[in-house]
């Protein structure tokens, strides 16, 4: 099955909202096995709508749009679509009276009449129920089986329906003889990506009947693996070798799969070991907690921490010595340690994180440039320090040096797990 | 002038990267003037990239794309838009050798022979330099005005090249005569779009000539006006009496103009009242104090704070008392008053910020549920809680959280700063 894509509405083609509907629709579609091949996008126009949907269904008889859904005037995807397939828009009365019973629940009071475009549906329509919104989803389907889906374009109330009402459309659609396009993700950080390509040697142009995208990002480099046009099992098995065959080569650059997060991950290795954290954040202000208290169940590790943005922070709240700040300065290996020290002593933590940094863009001199960022690891004592300069505006150097402080975290929890089991081992054979 | 605009690249239409690209230039293009008709988004296939740029200059004879212009065998826009143009490609040789030249200066030694498509330049093309990358831009033009201009897909090199190449030659397009679509956006917060319709009374469905659209969001709602049609003048006449009269009617609900962040409008508030700022932050664990500290030249209003996400830290680093916890619970105005005082008391600084809540998945009990958040600002001893409950999930509820924060930091210093202007005022005259 081949499809295509149409998000509607003026605030998109205008760019004052970018289309992240897009990227949800084609991944979720991709996991099922259909390919979008095109995507367009188009205003609040009836007939630029009709237009697209026209040519849209002549070159693959498939089209989901979304957008254009809403009580308003400026909504126009119900009628030009149903004027595509030559079909009246009818009332539906029951559909209505819930609406309006809805209402008055709400204490709204009587419901204005401009909401019933909501309840006229294209006579001979497949409805798709909103469980998020009131506007429900509409399929109109002509007799030579070629298709439109229409959703609404808030976000929340879309990817609702994707799950419960489009998928399940789709698929019944496909039949059992589809093949798939599917895909994995090996996340890596803390290596670049020309140097990544040597690291992968022979597998870096991708492997046998697999291919291999490289997708560099603030998070790191993920390298994407993808099988197309193979039946479901065996696009698993190929993803599955490619998978084992990358991370044999990337090692310990590789922190995750697919959407993980290495916050997420972080957070599993402490919670493994039993140990808690504590963060001291000069120039990321507080972007480390964040990260971190962003997992849901992070109260189970993170104490909290200091932002120690002014120097008197740092020596009131942290304790790191007045001569230190003097003699090496505020962004200084010295100063990263004591912080991250400081955090462990201050809120009773095993784990300490000092971040301490030119984030820019003024501050720096020739010795300390923007973009070096000082970054202390403090694990019960045993303590790890960095000093990378990132490149980028303070947003990306600021995101960079919490991510690589959580790799520095990532490594050393590994090293130190692996230790104890090698312990443990040693132990037991002797 | 109307034009399309293609976005191409399998990543985009694979959903592996969200289309970034298209909102930016839809913002660039619609500032001189310029309606973006149509976009459409193709993966890397030459047949799909000829079709698509043939159907938009069918409709509008004007079409940019953006990515496929690098040196991999999957970057195939060059060569498939010069077969739209009927052109061959010619190497540039001079290219070639300053690419080579810098090639060897990086020390990455001699070039490989695959970067030659860089260099290979459609016959008659007009080249747009491109001062961040390696990978310059081309415009073709038939002998009727048709013309297809090509950035490369890299947001940083894309931006670059828009203002350096692209907005030059596209205002030489227009020459004089051109009309306008011009837009200004007023930011409001706490408050409901509902309720903002409500307050705008005879203004809430547009004003004469100029429209206005409700854009609800994690920031608050943004009412955005536009003109269309018009000249340049006529069109920030007409903004700017709608922009007023907005304001009129908003009042304190407004905090903003276009792409103003209400933490930068709070921090020039800080600066203009000479306060210094200390948070203390459980459920948002950073977030006000990295949305603060996001804004370059915060240092000298933020001193820094305290993520007090255990209860531990809420009482030995802010003193907040065991028994006030125990009584009311940490999701509490008592809690939030007293982390507030105690952030100011302990980090040193005019203005403290206290935020405690429930921001789930878990965690909601019936009396304090999920989204539940209490705020307490204290400037100079002056107290205000807020105990409002946020809709959405764990993100979006800590997001709005931070928000609440700063708008009611926001109204405080707005309020001492028009009560000190009285006392000035009232002196005088006494």
């Amino acid at each position: 099955m081949r499809l295509e894509l149409i998000t509607i509405g003026d605030e998109l083609l205008l760019g004052y909202t970018i289309d992240t509907n897009a990227a949800f629709l084609a991944r979720e579609l991709a996991a099922v096995g259909v390919s979008l091949v095109r995507r367009a996008t188009v205003g609040d126009s009836a007939g630029d709508i009709e237009a697209a949907v026209r040519d849209a269904l002549d070159r693959t008889g498939a089209v989901i749009t979304t957008g254009g859904l809403g009580p308003t005037s400026d909504d126009m995807t119900r009628q030009s679509i149903a004027a595509v397939f030559a079909r009246e828009l009818v009332p539906d009365e029951s559909r209505w009276e819930t609406l309006r019973a809805l209402w008055k629940e709400r204490g709204r009071g009587e419901i204005p009449v401009t909401n019933r475009s909501q309840v006229m549906i294209p006579r001979g329509a497949h409805v798709l129920e909103n469980r998020h919104g009131t506007a429900p989803g509409i399929v109109l389907e002509d007799d030579d089986g070629r298709w439109c889906a229409m959703l609404p374009g808030v976000p929340r109330e879309m990817r609702g329906m994707v799950g419960d009402a489009l998928l399940p459309y789709v698929i019944r659609k496909l039949g059992d003889t589809h093949h798939v396009v599917r895909s994995r993700t090996l996340r890596t950080t803390s290596i670049a990506e020309s140097k990544l390509a040597e690291v992968l040697g022979p597998l870096a142009g991708g492997m046998d009947g697999v291919s291999l995208a490289y997708l560099p990002g603030q998070d790191g480099v993920d390298l994407r693996v993808t099988v197309r046009d193979v039946g479901a099992a065996d696009a698993e098995r190929l993803l599955s070798e490619a998978m084992t065959a990358l991370r044999d080569r990337v090692g310990r650059y590789a922190y995750g799969e697919d959407r993980d997060d290495l916050a997420a991950t972080v957070l599993d290795l402490c919670k493994g070991s039993g140990l808690h954290v504590a963060v001291a954040e000069s120039c990321t202000g507080g972007l480390l907690g964040a990260r971190l208290t962003a997992i849901p169940g992070s109260s189970a590790v993170v104490n909290g921490g200091v932002i120690a943005y002014s120097n008197a922070v740092k020596t009131d709240m942290l304790g790191v010595p007045t001569e230190l700040i003097e003699r090496h300065g505020a962004v200084s290996e010295q100063v990263a340690v004591a912080m991250a020290s400081g955090a462990r002593a201050r809120v009773g933590s095993a784990i300490g994180v000092g971040i301490t940094g030119v984030a820019g863009p003024d501050g720096g001199t020739a010795e300390k440039p923007v973009g070096l960022v000082w970054i202390a690891v403090d694990v019960d004592g045993t303590v790890q320090a960095r000093g990378p300069r990132f490149i980028g505006d303070r947003t990306e150097i600021r995101y960079r040096a919490t991510q690589a402080a959580l790799d520095m975290m990532r490594r050393l929890l590994a090293d130190r797990a692996a230790a104890a089991t090698a312990g443990v081992q040693g132990t037991a054979v002797a």
